[in-house]
Order: C-alpha cells, then sequence, then structure tokens
C-alpha cells in the first residue's frame, strides 16, 4: 500500500459507491488498528454515511475494535436510535464502557431508546467505578438452580446455542432459589457422568468469588494466585452478578499503565488524539502547561534572589541549568523505580524511611560521581578549582535532595491519596530547580572572593 | 498487622522454627504482592533456607507469583540440582521466561540437571525471541489424531484427569500423522455426538492460527478481532507447537508498558528493585545519567556563547530555564502522544507531514498563550516592554519547534529502528534546552539597546 492510498482513502471511495456489503467485507479484512485509523481519518459526513450504511451488528463490531474515547466520539454523531441499535449488539460491558464515555444528555436519550431490561442492565453496570469487579465483569454467563441435571444444562446449551457462540462457558454456576452463589460445575464435569444426575451433587460446592466492589488490585492478585478461567462475581447479599475473566483484568491492568504514562507526560483527563478538534486538544495541554509557568516561576525566583552573585560571575550562568536538569534526571528515575514498586505491592506508602534509606546510599554515590565529573567541567573551561567545587558541589548536595524526595513522593503522594503519576514530576521538578538553583549561587556567594578572577 | 511486624519479620522468625508445612501454609495466605515483598525483605541467608525447606511443588509456586526479575535472582542463589527441581513443577511458557533472566553459566548448570526432554523443551521455547508466540505460547496443549474417537479423547481425559488440571483446556486441536494442525473440537462439542464419532467429523477443518514468528502486536489484534480462549501456533511446516492465551497477550503488553516507562523516566536495562545490590542499582541508574550530562553540555554551551548579553541583562538568566523548561514540558506532550497513537497503529510512522501539521497549529496556538503569559510576568517584574517581547517570543517560538519536533521525535526514530520510549525524551529536551537558550539570548542580543535599562 503506498502512502497516498491509505485505507481511509480506500473507504472514502468504497463509500461512494454506497454498498453496505462491498463496505464491510472491506472493513473485515483490516486489522483493528488499520480499521481504527481509517475511521479516525473520515470526515464527519463520511462517518455518518459509514454508520447509516453498515448493520448495526456490522457497526457493533468496529465499534468494539476502537478505543473507547474514539468510539464515543463516532457514537456521540449518531442519531440516539441508531445508536441504540448498534449498542443493543454489543456485550454489556462494552456498553457499559462506551455509554459511560459519553456525556449525560447523549448518553439518557440512547437509554430511553434501549429495551427497558437491557437499559436496566447497563445502569446497573456503569453504577459500579470502572475499575472494581462490577465494572469489569460481564453480564453473559450461565447459571443454573441446584435441582437442575444435567441432561436440563445440554438441553439448555443445545437450545441456545446461537447466543450462547458469543458467551465464555467455562463454568456452570449453580445458585439458589435467591440467586446466591452455591456452587460451581465445570464444563468437563459434564462429559462423564449420567444425564439425570443433579447439579448440586457434582458441583463444587462454597466456589471462590469475589465482591463486586474488588479493586482492580485485588483481582489481579486473584488471577496470579489462581490459574481461572474467570470467577463469579456477587453483591453484598451474596447474589451472583456477573462473571469476570482474566484478560478483562489485564487489559484493565495495561489501561491503568497507559493513562499514568499520559499523565507523567502532561496530557491529562483522558486521551488526546489527533484527530479531536484543535481547541480542545490545544487547551488540554494548555491546563497542564499552566500550572506548570507558575512552578517555573517559584523557581526562578531563586535566581533573581542571587542576582549580584550572577553579575559577578557570569559562567555560573551555564551551569544553572546543567545542575537542576541533572538533579531533575536523577530524581525522576527514584520516582519511576517507587512508582514501579508501589504498583507490585514491593512497598508500601508508609515506608518511608526504608525508601529513605535506600536512595539515600545511591543518591550519595550518583552525587558523588556526577559532581566529580561537572566540577572536572568546569575546572577544565575556566581554570578555576573554587567554581569546579561550587558547581561539583552544589550538583552532588542536590542529587542527593533529589532521589530521596524523588523516592519518598510516589509514597506521599499516595498516603495523600494523590494521584503519585500526575503529580510527582512537577513536584519533584520545581523543588530540584529550586534546590539546585539555591546550591550553586548560595555556594559561590560563600567562595564569593576565590572566584572574582572568572 | 502494624508497621513493625512485616510479613518478612513473621516470615524469619517462622523460619527459625523449621517447620516446612507451617511455613508452607502461612505463605499460602498471602497475596502474591506479599509474598514477593516478604521474600525481597529477607536476607541471603534466610532465603536459602526458606527454599531448602520447601517442596519444589511449593517453591514453584512461589517463584510464579513473583516477577521474573526478582525470580531469577532468587534461582540463581540456589544449587542448580534444586534449581532444576523447582522448575520442572512450572508451565513451560515460565520455565523458558525464568531461564532466560539468568546468566549463560546458571542456566546451562541447571538444564543439565533438568530431564533430557524437559530440558529440550525448554532450549527450544528459549530459542524464540520472548515477545513474539513462540516466546508467549505454552506447551501445554491437547491433541489428537484425526482418527481419534470422542470416546478416545473422553478416555484420555478421564486418565490423565490429574495433569490436565493445571492445562487450560478449551480446545483439542486435531493434527495429521506430520503433526500438522488439521482442526479443532471445543469441548462442547464433545457433549452431543455419539461418543464413537471421530473428530475428523466433527472438527471445525483449517482452523485459525498463528505463525511461530507472530510479533505481539499481531497477536493483540488478533485476540481483538476474535474472541477467542486461545489460538494454535504453528511453525514453518504448519506443525503445531503450541497455544497462545489472550491473558498471556494481555500480560506481555502491559510488561512492555512498564518497560516503555521506566526506559523513558531514565531507568534502562530492566526492572530495578530496592532490594538489588546497591553498586548494580547505581551503576544502572549512572550509565543513562552520564549521556544525559554530554547532552547537557552541549545544550549550556549555547549559553556560553552568548556571556556578554546576558552580563549586560542579568534579568535573562531568570528566564532562560523558565523558557527551556516550559518549551521541554509542551515537547513531551506532544512526545507521548505520537508514542500512543504509533502503539495503536493511529498513525504510521511514515506519516510526518500529518504529524507536523497537526502540530503545528497546536504549537501557534499554545505558543502564542504561554508566551503572552510569560510576557506579562516579564513586564510587571521589570516594568521593560522589550524584555516581555524578548522572553514571550522566545518562548512562543521555542514552544512552537519543541512540538512539532517532540510530535515527530518517536516516528522518526521508529524508522530509524530507535526505541522512541529510550532516546526521543532526551533527545528532545537537549535540542529545546539549546534552541530555547538561542532563542532568549539572540532575541535580546538584537535588542540590547532597548534592554539596556533592566
Amino acid at each position: 500500500m503506498n502512502e497516498l492510498m491509505t485505507p481511509a482513502h480506500t473507504l472514502s471511495e468504497l463509500l461512494l459507491l454506497g454498498n453496505a456489503r462491498t463496505v464491510s467485507d472491506w472493513i473485515e479484512s483490516l486489522t483493528p488498528s488499520e480499521t481504527a485509523r481509517a475511521i479516525s481519518r473520515l470526515s464527519e459526513t463520511e462517518r455518518t454515511l459509514l454508520f447509516n450504511l453498515l448493520s448495526p451488528e456490522d457497526a457493533a463490531e468496529i465499534i468494539e475494535e476502537i478505543s473507547d474515547t474514539q468510539a464515543a466520539d463516532l457514537v456521540e454523531e449518531m442519531t440516539s436510535e441508531r445508536a441504540a441499535a448498534i449498542i443493543k449488539e454489543m456485550p454489556s460491558d462494552h456498553q457499559a464502557d462506551l455509554l459511560s464515555e459519553m456525556d449525560e444528555e447523549t448518553r439518557q436519550a440512547i437509554l430511553s431508546k434501549m429495551h427497558r431490561r437491557e437499559a436496566k442492565e447497563a445502569r446497573i453496570l456503569m453504577d459500579y467505578k470502572k475499575d472494581c469487579a462490577g465494572g469489569l465483569m460481564v453480564g453473559e454467563f450461565l447459571a443454573f438452580k441446584t435441582n437442575a441435571t444435567i441432561q436440563n444444562v445440554l438441553d439448555d446449551l443445545q437450545e441456545n446455542r446461537g447466543e450462547y457462540v458469543n458467551y465464555s462457558v467455562q463454568y456452570f454456576y449453580v445458585v439458589d432459589r435467591d440467586r446466591k452463589l452455591v456452587g460451581v460445575v465445570r464444563i468437563n464435569d459434564l462429559l462423564f457422568p449420567a444425564r439425570k444426575t443433579l447439579l448440586k451433587d457434582i458441583m463444587l460446592s462454597n466456589p471462590l468469588s469475589v465482591s463486586d466492589q474488588a479493586t482492580l488490585r485485588d483481582l489481579h492478585e486473584f488471577f496470579e494466585q489462581h490459574h481461572f478461567f474467570g470467577v463469579p462475581v456477587v453483591d453484598d447479599k451474596q447474589r451472583l452478578v456477573g462473571v469476570v475473566h482474566p484478560a478483562a483484568i489485564e487489559e484493565a491492568v495495561s489501561k491503568q499503565k497507559t493513562r499514568a504514562f499520559l499523565k507523567v507526560s502532561g496530557i491529562i483527563g483522558g486521551e488526546e488524539f489527533r484527530t479531536m478538534p484543535l481547541l480542545s486538544r490545544s487547551g488540554r495541554r494548555l491546563s497542564w502547561l499552566s500550572l506548570n509557568i507558575v512552578l517555573n516561576i517559584m523557581a526562578a525566583s531563586v535566581i533573581a534572589m542571587y542576582q549580584d552573585t550572577l553579575a559577578a560571575v557570569i559562567a555560573l550562568a551555564v551551569f544553572l541549568p546543567m545542575v537542576s536538569d541533572m538533579s531533575g534526571c536523577s530524581g525522576n528515575q527514584a520516582v519511576a523505580v517507587s512508582m514501579r514498586e508501589l504498583a507490585l505491592g514491593l512497598v508500601r506508602p508508609g515506608e518511608l524511611l526504608w525508601v529513605l534509606f535506600k536512595e539515600l546510599k545511591v543518591g550519595i554515590i550518583n552525587g558523588l560521581v556526577l559532581g566529580l565529573l561537572l566540577s572536572f567541567v568546569a575546572i577544565i573551561w575556566k581554570g578555576n578549582l573554587w567554581l569546579g567545587l561550587v558547581v561539583g558541589g552544589a550538583l552532588a548536595a542536590n542529587t542527593l535532595v533529589s532521589v530521596m524526595l524523588g523516592g519518598m513522593l510516589p509514597l506521599i503522594l499516595k498516603r495523600l491519596k494523590l494521584d503519585p503519576a500526575l503529580v510527582s514530576s512537577p513536584l519533584l521538578t520545581t523543588v530540584t530547580d529550586m534546590c539546585g538553583f539555591f546550591f550553586v549561587l548560595s555556594f559561590a556567594t560563600i567562595l564569593m572572593p576565590k572566584l572574582g578572577g572568572i
């Protein structure tokens, strides 16, 4: 495929021909990311054309392949009847994810066009927080009463073959009259016993289950400990409400990491795609940058306080950004290690002293090495040993401050219920800038008589 | 649990009692992250004590729960006999992952102590790159010949119940005499037909499969398109060699994101845990930082070139780090968006102009807004309109350069087969520092007569 004939171009041309079959067959042949890319590059008119052309089933399949943010934007452009028809074709967890990405008004309009029962189910799933068992479970599972026989199960399987094909049937859950979970039967348990055997006689009683409020972390640990294909989710009355699959958990963990990465890089409030409107992209980035300008002013004010020293030894200006940048990098390394260890549960937010002690040692070694390197540079450049002492000493001291702070910050922020991904880096940079400028300029002020000749 | 009585303390005390049962029961009661944390905090002597006490089965279970890097360090401390006995108890993909984390000598010593057949299988898996289908598949699957009957399958299931309990049996694969994959039978296909039915009569022929060389990206797309419990992996002769499960793919994607995040933060060469030896932690961080010092010198040399201007208008020194830091942040936002779009396949490495155009517009708007803000700050502080023009203009120009470069860098690096996570940020910072210093100081040099009074 050449650079000029992208999937989006081909799709535009196919749309003009207006044959639903050709379009959906062609989209079927693309990988999910090609689909997402092609659709994101269409104009709004072309997208409307496309989704009016496709059957709700085909449309639902495409929408499931692209990211929630993109999908929500897409569905918001449709009429609510059309959107409801498409959403009906999706599994319940995807329905809830997609609907919860939309604004309140559109969501309610779509829900009002869905069947009452489906809308109710979607509302229940949406009421759960996204990253708890209730938000991650699917509503598609097979549950039977305790007095059902193997034959009943087989009949049901045979009868609903078409529908169940999309389910992830691994386990059959057994519930009592109040829909409380009492047992589980694996599909291969059905292979051997006589067909009139009651499920309650072959089921595993008191099966493991998770609460609908279980966190993503709990669920991740659960599947690390137990290699199950799914775990039943129960509400506070022990009633079976859904099933969580391990792939859904891994996917949610992976998405969480992406969000953390974007936040660390200053993209807040969710994802940004270049196909979004210019002003919204620009505005979202600015909201972050304008906070940064305030933090920068605070840091730079340290330089303003020492203008006389700087005017006397102008060579220091060359080293100011070096000292602050280098220590910022050292501190960010410590932040990354702490965030990683927190995520893995290898360190707890309360263990500040342990982290401090571990980073102190790294800080001393790395501070000395980097400080020596920088003082070497300064001495070679200006031939003044004292200048080397000032900038090398400042870098050593600031590296130590920075790694200790960087190591502890994520733990402190976690304890304060703040988001380490969002807050660690700008806070660290501001403090290491301030300290870096302060160390260089105050050391220089003290040693001013020795630096006079530069 | 109070701060002082951590799981590691409890574990140390239990070890002194020396009762294998008590120790393994207690570990069983911990979550995987508590286990990992407790073990990482033991001394080397205590760890040796622990793993000599536990049965190989229990030891294998613990080792599977902790991260590969940690696990490899742990196993390297053992005798190779003991290590081989424990590794034998693990599923084949975990064996290969763990062995490939070790140094060559230890690995060969352990392999030589394993059964010849097992060692051979582990070697085959290790020969695959970690992030391709061959490296992500498991060797545990059930394959039958075309002329097998349903009864044969059921007999086999009944007979090997104990062993298969740990397999993830969803599908039965059907192979011909050369072990070429010819069909697949789902477990519920066995429920209904007569028991003497041949597999070849109920199997789905020409099932979907992936090559053992398929990349993580291919596999991720495969499972986004097909909601399967697993996909068979075939070699270049179409022989069935393993099965890949979707959770393994999601986990690998998630791990890849972690590595990218650590690299962006300057932790290279894999993970760092604070329980690793001090000098190795310190050295790995330094290897990154000492590259950074060179880049910093390059950037700072721009300031050195303009020392006269700076000496004449010392207030500029306050704005130098502000301009470079702010533009660095803007550029990093663009880097993050590009890395995200590349990962999702929404942009291709060749589409430089498209990205440039999109970022140009954001750069102009954000550059103007931030430039105005900063010039405002300068004018209020020093009451000199021209100083405002210099620093505001420099920030606007540098923001534009930075977002355009930041947006394109990941695409360019990807094209050059360099790792965007590793290289984007330091390269961007160096360039935006250099340009930032240059814009401020060269604008100031031009407008020097107007700035004289500050």
